[in-house]
């Protein structure tokens, strides 16, 4: 998002397998021992949708967070998708795959399937999540559909959800993500 | 919401043991097949946080929810803490003992004292979770921290929370919400 905004940043990598997340110093910026952090000045914003809700509104436009009821509420609804239902399926089936955490992912898997399901159908005849432009609906889901296979969650039977990555991978100022498993096996 | 703001609205019950949400006419309104939906004319907004911040932009005025890149921010930090952490903890140990859904009902309560425990030590030094007066952060976090005892989640260590619980309880419009729990025994 800070790249798509043109914003200028410094990433402070946190050691995820080290679990410097859940350190002191770390749960006196975010006690929820969750990452990513924003800092700016002495604002400190933690969870990704806050963060990217911070920033969209920041740049001052509404390109990418409309504020009119409607338009923001519509893409509202996918941030929640991503903090609840991305976060328990592709996600989490990442962290058993790329980090070794203990999980039922058999369950994990389907669960993961269940959303891109929805997520794909939703796509059939959009571009973008809502509104008919990227927006933050979409960066919000993006990441750990992009990543799924990291989970062993294949996209094959997804053919709009893959489209819609490459959409996203098309938008001006788009970065590409370090990858956890080349992170890990690096 | 719809109450402490004063707007009219018809409530259409929606049968969850009978598994109703997942029937094909309800999931034409909400493909994740979950509660609540809000309909105004064509409208349809599903996702509890999404109504808040629609309901909240709606009534026009910035009282409930802000405007300004910063407040806007540490608000939606609480939505997303609704949509994963209150909703996977408490609001899951209350699906076990009410519902009777299947669950590893010992690390979904703990899970519940996890979140619990951040929310409490938050609202040590506050009265409100942002900006010193109540917004929709508190409408969102409320619900399932209220009916957390129907989840078998105690509250007497989170003394904070119960002083906040009383506080919202006195907000001008309150209405308390139907128990789970006395549906099914009714």
């Amino acid at each position: 998002m800070l790249s798509l905004l043109g914003l200028e940043y410094e990433l402070i990598p946190v050691n995820f397998l080290e679990r410097e997340h859940k350190l002191q110093n770390f749960l006196e910026l975010n006690p929820f021992g969750q990452l990513p952090v924003l800092m700016e000045g002495d604002l400190v914003i933690r969870d990704s949708q806050a963060i990217l809700v911070y920033l969209a509104r920041r740049t001052g436009g509404e390109d990418w967070f409309p504020l009119e009821a409607e338009s923001m509420g519509k893409v509202i609804q996918w941030l929640s998708t991503a903090a609840n239902e991305i976060q328990h399926g592709p996600a989490s089936a990442r962290l058993h795959f790329v980090f070794s955490q203990a999980m039922d992912i058999n369950h994990v898997q389907q669960k993961a399937d269940i959303i891109l399901k929805v997520l794909d159908q939703h796509l059939r005849s959009r571009n973008w999540m809502e509104l008919e432009r990227p927006t933050i609906a979409d960066i919000a889901c993006y990441p750990y559909i992009e990543l799924a296979q990291e989970g062993e969650v294949s996209l094959q039977n997804y053919p709009n959800l893959v489209a819609w990555i490459t959409r996203i991978k098309q938008l001006k100022g788009y970065t590409s993500m370090l990858s956890g498993r080349s992170l890990v096996k690096s």
